[in-house]
Order: C-alpha cells, then sequence, then structure tokens
C-alpha cells in the first residue's frame, strides 16, 4: 500500500540531502497550474523553505485560468512566483523561424509551434535559476516535474520539460503523485484537474489516446494484454529515442 | 593509431544503418562555422545525401566572419543552408526576463545570457525538424556535435547543444575530428581555426583553462598527474550533474 505520508518525508529527506550534498541555494520551477508543478513545488518548499523557492508562470498564449490556480499554489505555499510572458518571444521566434523555411502554411508547422513552447520555458527556468545563482551567490537549479505514467508513455518535449535538475516525481504514477498533492495540501482545484498542456485544448489522456490510470497498471503489470495495453506499450517503445541518443563508439 | 579513412568509413556506416533502421527523412543541425558542425555536416552529407541535410546559422549579436565559414561548408558540401537571425528573439526574451527579476544590473545575468543562446539555438534546428518532418512526410532529426574532449569535460550547455538524436563524434577527441575533417575535405579554414563560443570573445581553451591536447591524453591515460591533470579532473567531476538527474526512487 501506498503510503503518502512516509513517501511524503522520504521525497523531503532526499531533496534536503541532495541540496546539503551541494551546498545549493535554492530551486526554480514553471509553475503551469497544474498538479504536478504544485505538488514539486510544495515538496520543495516544504524541504528547503518556501524563500528558496521561486515559481515562474510562463503564459504563451495561455488561459487566465491556469495563472489563477498557480498564484493560489504559490498563496498555499508561501513562495515567490515570477511571472515571464512568453507571447512575444514565441511569436518573433516562429515568423523568424518561417522566414528561413520560406512557407506560410501553418498545418505544416504544427508539431514545430506545439513544442517550441515547453523548450521556451525550459530556457526561461535555466536563465532565472544563473540570475538567483548570481544575486545569491549560491547555486539555484531546475526542478522537473515529469511523472513516472508520463515518462512511460514519453509524454514529454525532447529539450522542453525534460532538462532539468532534480527530479522527485518520476517514480511515482499520477495516482501517487495524487495522493502526495491531498496530503500536503495543494489546493483542490489544481490536485483534481484534468491535466493538460495547456496549449492544444485536449487533456492529456485525450492526446495520448490511453489512461494514465492503465499506464500505471502496465508499470505495475496489472495490465498485460488488450488493445489498450498495445498502444501503452507502442508509445512506450517509440519514445525510447527521446532517453538514449544513439552515440558512434570508435 | 587512428586511422581517418577506416574510421570515417565506420561512421559513414553508423549513421546510414541509423537513417535506415528507423526510416528517417533528413537531418538538421547548427552550423557555427567551427570544426565540430563543420565534420559532422560533412560526414552526414557523405553517409544520407547532401539534399537530406540542413544546416542553418544561428547568429545572435553574431560576427559576420562565423557565417562566411559555414557558407563554405555548405558550398563545400552541397547542402542547403538555412539563417534564423536570433538576435531579436534574444532581446525580447531577455527584457521579458529582466522585468520579472526587476533587476537592471546586467553583471548578474552573464551567465543567464551567455547560455540562453545555445538554448535557442537548439530549440530553432528541433523547430526546422518538424517542419521539415511535416513537409517531407518522413521524419528529420537533429544531429549534435560535442566531441568526446569537451564531454569529458563538461563543456556544453544543458538544454542547449547537450540536447540531439544522433551524435557521431561524442567518441573523438578533437585531434581526432581534425583528422576526419582533413580527410573529407571541411575547408581548411574551418578545421583550423581555434574552437570558441563566438559569444565571449574568448578561445573555448582559455575559457577552460585547460588545453584540448591535455584533455585527450587525461582521456587517453598519459596525463596522470600535475596541475593540468588536476584542472581537468575537477571539471569532469563537477560536471557530472550534466549527465544524470538526480531522481527519487520510492
Amino acid at each position: 500500500m501506498f503510503n503518502p505520508e512516509l513517501e511524503t518525508n522520504k521525497i523531503l529527506e532526499f531533496i534536503r540531502k541532495y541540496f546539503k550534498d551541494n551546498n545549493l541555494g535554492g530551486v526554480v520551477l514553471g509553475i503551469s497550474g497544474g498538479k504536478d508543478s504544485g505538488v514539486v513545488a510544495g515538496l520543495m518548499s516544504l524541504a528547503i523553505g518556501k524563500e528558496n523557492v521561486i515559481g515562474i508562470t510562463l503564459p504563451c498564449h495561455s488561459r487566465e485560468n491556469d495563472k489563477k490556480d498557480a498564484i493560489s499554489v504559490a498563496n498555499k505555499f508561501g513562495f515567490k512566483l515570477l511571472n515571464i510572458d512568453l507571447t512575444e518571444v514565441n511569436d518573433t521566434f516562429e515568423s523568424e523561424a518561417k522566414k528561413a523555411l520560406e512557407i506560410n502554411d501553418d498545418s505544416l508547422l504544427k508539431n514545430s509551434s506545439i513544442n517550441l513552447k515547453p523548450r521556451l520555458r525550459m530556457a526561461s527556468c535555466y536563465y532565472i535559476a544563473a540570475a538567483m545563482s548570481a544575486i545569491k551567490n549560491k547555486t539555484y537549479i531546475v526542478a522537473g516535474t515529469s511523472n513516472k505514467c508520463e515518462l512511460y508513455v514519453g509524454y514529454f518535449t525532447k529539450g522542453g520539460d525534460s532538462v532539468h535538475d532534480i527530479s522527485v516525481l518520476a517514480d511515482l504514477t499520477v495516482e501517487e503523485v495524487i495522493k502526495i498533492g491531498e496530503y500536503i495540501g495543494v489546493p483542490d482545484e489544481v490536485i483534481h484537474k484534468a491535466p493538460d498542456d495547456g496549449l492544444s485544448g485536449l487533456t492529456d489522456e485525450q492526446k495520448l489516446g490511453v489512461k494514465y490510470s492503465n499506464i500505471a497498471k502496465v508499470i505495475n503489470g496489472e495490465l498485460t494484454s488488450g488493445e489498450e495495453y498495445d498502444k501503452i506499450e507502442k508509445l512506450h517503445k517509440n519514445s525510447s529515442h527521446k532517453f538514449t541518443i544513439p552515440t558512434y563508439k570508435k
């Protein structure tokens, strides 16, 4: 049985030890308004102190609603919340890239466009982390928010949310993340929101075509055949290139 | 003894096999005007055909000279060269980030600023690769250009040049990269240029404080003590966090 209290304490210990061993100053993370970033921000605030946590909202043609949820997480745990609006950066980027490609058909740029945003968000977190390191004269790192189910099916952007310096949810299923979030008091509307990327208008499960609960069952060996199993294993197999770079060896 | 002809043929075979096994359409890479990207672009053109290689110059407050060298590489191997000027994207990004930080002291943003550029370059390569995949209806991937010496001392930007889909120089020292470049005919002025980041005005070796030839000696076990050895091993040890993300396990 998954024990949220026990697991939370072990995670806090893991974070504290890493910060102490490496003499770190603080942590930066993007706050999407979803449950994963809410739980990580909460855990970090409890582990190293809210004054050493910087959350960033990174809207990019985004819904105002997501910001409201980010603010409620920041208020709950008391960490500082910055805002960097990426809309103009994103649009300038796309306009320069389109000039280079000499194309005007936006349907050909759908994937380019969707994955640009998490990459700009990653760059933003590292920009702020390096600035905070200089200001505080102690290293700030960037926290990742991917959970075990997302990682299993490769549901992340390479060079985007996959780039970070510490990962605390990577071994926890979505259900386990929710239990920890409830235990540490992440606001209800955040912890029980259907996860989506805030970009495509679809929930994650609609985009993936599989349910997170079934991904957890496949990971735990409780689902071993059938259409949903096949879909999940296909996603898993097809995302292996995101984890290992093929490298020529002499 | 390192045999450039033999090694080149093995690399070409490695690239061809990976493209065939994964039914890939082509490759995208940033062309800095330096030797590493010149050699990778040449190898890719020879392996999969110049018509399937897209080079991109990604100037960002950059010297015109670097572009001249990029053009001479593209002319030599015949691949298409796009240009995306990142100056305005970069400046818009920095201006938004500064607003969030509420600081005006640029000296505190030196590291933020230096590492932003490779991250924007990475995002550009992936943007173009995804667009080409849609246009050609066959997957384009992004090639990395790091060599073994750079990797050994962690001389790359996490989330920048470290993010790519295929790596052909990662097991070759700088000297070996030069030999391969000479063998495949990378233009002289490119292959024998002192490597630098095109950003700080210093060469790589000045920035690192160690010589690439000595890094190769440490890797090969020919240099095992002394001040230079200590410096190199310290850089190596201090960059280990760039390779493995500390991850909480249940």
